[in-house]
């Protein structure tokens, strides 16, 4: 097929994904390498948002490709009663990645369905019933992942499921409260998620699930205490922890998984993106060896037919070996460092910039109306004139590619990322900030 | 890694799926090739489920690796809302393969999540909320999927979701009325469906979702009439009829699909496992032009960052190929043929063997104390003396691997499985029915 055919047969033929699919305009994409995507044009795009997030070593990684090969000639899949070297060795070295409390893990193929599963063992684990998740949050769209998702994506699957319960995000920016300090946010968001769990009856509630850093949402990254805090209320009441890996785990946020940043051990993690990468599909849940020696002698009531499917593994492997070996983490800290400076100084230049939030290579821009008031550019769930999608349009006639969720506008590059690439395509950010901080407001 | 090392960490740092972990006594598996499995002693073993009824095309298979190593080459990952070569080209072949009246794919990575999505975009479609499924069957164990699901698997996701209402399957063996000839038994069932249906309201009902042949929960092949009369129910009531191809689908039963086996067109139709054989995990919801067409000018709230994995698309192209290239579907009914014969052969011999039911190569045994009364083997959702698992221990003793569920032992080789390989391994069943008749009704 050439371009065209492309184009004309994913329209004719292909749903895809919260689209209106009559009015469709996708690209088709002929060959990708490092940071950048062509079209059957020639055309280059930078991809700046690492896809959905979860190409973290960029596109065409050689070591990836290997991998997947090699284990084509050894096999592609085993069902999960076998034993496979690829899997037995993925589980060991993800456990390994993880703090000491972690014991076994359950491998699901993405992460709406780690989410899924991961409330079912702690369901099953508590025999509680009750599930508390957050409002600007996504864990993922099936029904129970959904139900978790706090945002518009979920209303789709109402009338919820029995037991699921929200609670608000520690968005200190868009907060009526003024705090004098981050620790008294913190603690402020802490107290209420206390207030709630005594209301919802907390020997009722089986976990607390969060996305460590909320991310579609709008990188929310929560107040240094606020997690701390947070396992504190779990240990009081004997609630599982889940802390919702998926986006910022494996290296995003320049630890190795985003709660290493907050000095706290879950004791459920789920995990997906940046374990293969998306070279093949793959997700997880580790559990701790309390919640694993459980099920030595109970039955873990969950199951796919994929479950650890070893090609996926053998790409898994090849990712955790790459981030080890290439020293990614120091590279996103590195190049992280001058992304913070640069939405900064796009902060202090342009009043449509409300409020830049930023962690390794993991941010953020949120568009105002006006600064003062934080009105935001767009109402929530809606943008009547499509500011929004004319902003995203406007960077991708530049070749920077990413997207906007409400107000925001995402920007999480692939981690091999080199701070010369980085900079050439900040400017083209610079220079549409301008245009819509002249236009726009 | 040596094979007591594989076993070592699978069992130290893995979850199992759908097993008491403390109790696991995994073999590891070597190599593969065609019907065959390997451990790392050299033992070799005969795949007769194709696995988890996923590996149609067997394993190894040459084309469908060198597939994935050329998608390698291109690209592994695009994000859904570009447009890819390998989804578009597959996203067509669905299509083409189905009847006329589909429009459109919606890609997944598995079953569970077609399932998920299918009742999704019913809903959305009919604007109604309940969804209607059977008792005996399993749709996957996602919040969504496993609420459709009728048996055990889905206890530990209740409380259910509001509105997800079971109806029994037309199983006509373990009916307590006698009937006098199919047609009457598929009529009955179609009555007793309206007459459920109209208590819950049928402008309520948005989807009733079936396996088109029960799979794991027994073979049950349906009266001839009764999908024609469930078809005639939906168009009669506006009801989505959602047929689950995930394990009937893609040549199991010597059709593309198994809905052709009763001349009915389903509205929407989920599939996974045989579109590419699990090697490389992908499933998919094929939906109506109409309702295609409704999403032309309607969001669709489904989205998945998988959704149509390039590496996946590749995999289901070159297995589609092969299934016509190869003649499968005609090599299916001919070793079908056989596979029937034997199993009657079976029925005969033995009194423990209740009931046989094949239809292709998809066929189970049910286990009985007494043909008479019809006393299953070992009581439902149990199995005090672990009789159903040392039928399967011996079978494995002898090189023929398979799966029990409830009182039934399911047979679905690979479906490239010749007329001696299958005579070969039916051979083992004879011996193991033989030793079973003997010491346990």
């Amino acid at each position: 097929m050439n371009g065209k055919e492309v184009i004309e047969n994913h329209k004719k033929y292909n749903l895809q994904s919260w689209s209106v699919q009559g009015s469709l305009d996708p690209k088709a994409i002929e060959k990708t390498d490092n940071i950048y995507l062509w079209d059957y044009d020639g055309n280059r795009y930078t991809d700046m948002s690492a896809q959905l997030v979860n190409m973290n070593l960029g596109h065409g990684n050689k070591e990836i490709g290997e991998a997947i090969k090699k284990q084509v000639d050894q096999f592609c899949f085993i069902a999960p009663s076998y034993a496979a070297e690829s899997r037995s060795k993925l589980a060991k070295k993800v456990i390994q990645l993880m703090p000491d409390n972690m014991g076994k893990v359950f491998f699901t193929n993405a992460g709406a369905d780690a989410n899924e599963n991961a409330i079912k063992i702690a369901r099953m684990y508590t025999g509680r019933n009750k599930v508390m998740s957050r409002y600007r949050s996504y864990h993922g769209s099936s029904f129970g992942a959904g139900n978790l998702t706090g945002e518009p994506r979920r209303f789709p699957l109402e009338p919820g499921i029995p037991g699921f319960i929200k609670f608000f995000d520690p968005y200190v920016y868009r907060e009526k409260i003024h705090f004098d300090s981050e620790e008294e946010a913190g603690t402020y968001y802490v107290e209420k998620l206390r207030e709630q769990i005594l209301y919802e009856g907390a020997d009722r509630i089986a976990a607390i699930v969060m996305e460590t850093i909320t991310g579609s949402n709008g990188v929310i990254i929560p107040p240094k205490n606020y997690l701390p805090g947070v396992r504190k209320l779990c240990d009081e009441y004997g609630i599982v922890m889940i802390c919702d890996e998926v986006m910022a785990g494996f290296g995003r946020t320049g630890k190795m998984f985003a709660f290493e940043n907050f000095d706290v051990k879950p004791d459920i993690v789920t995990f997906a993106k940046g374990i293969t990468c998306g070279y093949v599909q793959l997700g997880g849940v580790a559990v701790s060896s309390e919640i694993a020696a459980y099920f030595d002698d109970h039955l873990l009531s969950c199951g796919l037919t994929y479950s650890g499917h070893p090609l996926a593994c053998a790409a898994g492997n090849a990712c955790v070996d790459y981030y080890e070996t290439h020293h990614i983490l120091d590279h996103v800290n590195e190049v992280g460092a001058v992304l913070g400076e640069i939405l900064e100084q796009l902060k202090k230049k342009y009043q449509i910039v409300g409020d830049v939030r930023y962690i390794g290579l993991f941010s953020a821009i949120e568009l105002v109306k006006d600064r003062k008031t934080r009105e935001p550019l767009v109402p929530y769930g809606r943008d009547p004139e499509g500011k929004m999608g004319k902003i995203i349009k406007m960077l991708e006639e530049r070749g920077f590619m990413t997207y906007s969720h409400e107000n925001m506008i995402l920007i999480a590059p692939p981690l091999i990322i080199t701070e010369q690439q980085l900079r050439e395509e900040m400017e083209k950010m610079d220079e549409v900030l301008k245009i819509a901080d002249e236009t726009m407001r």
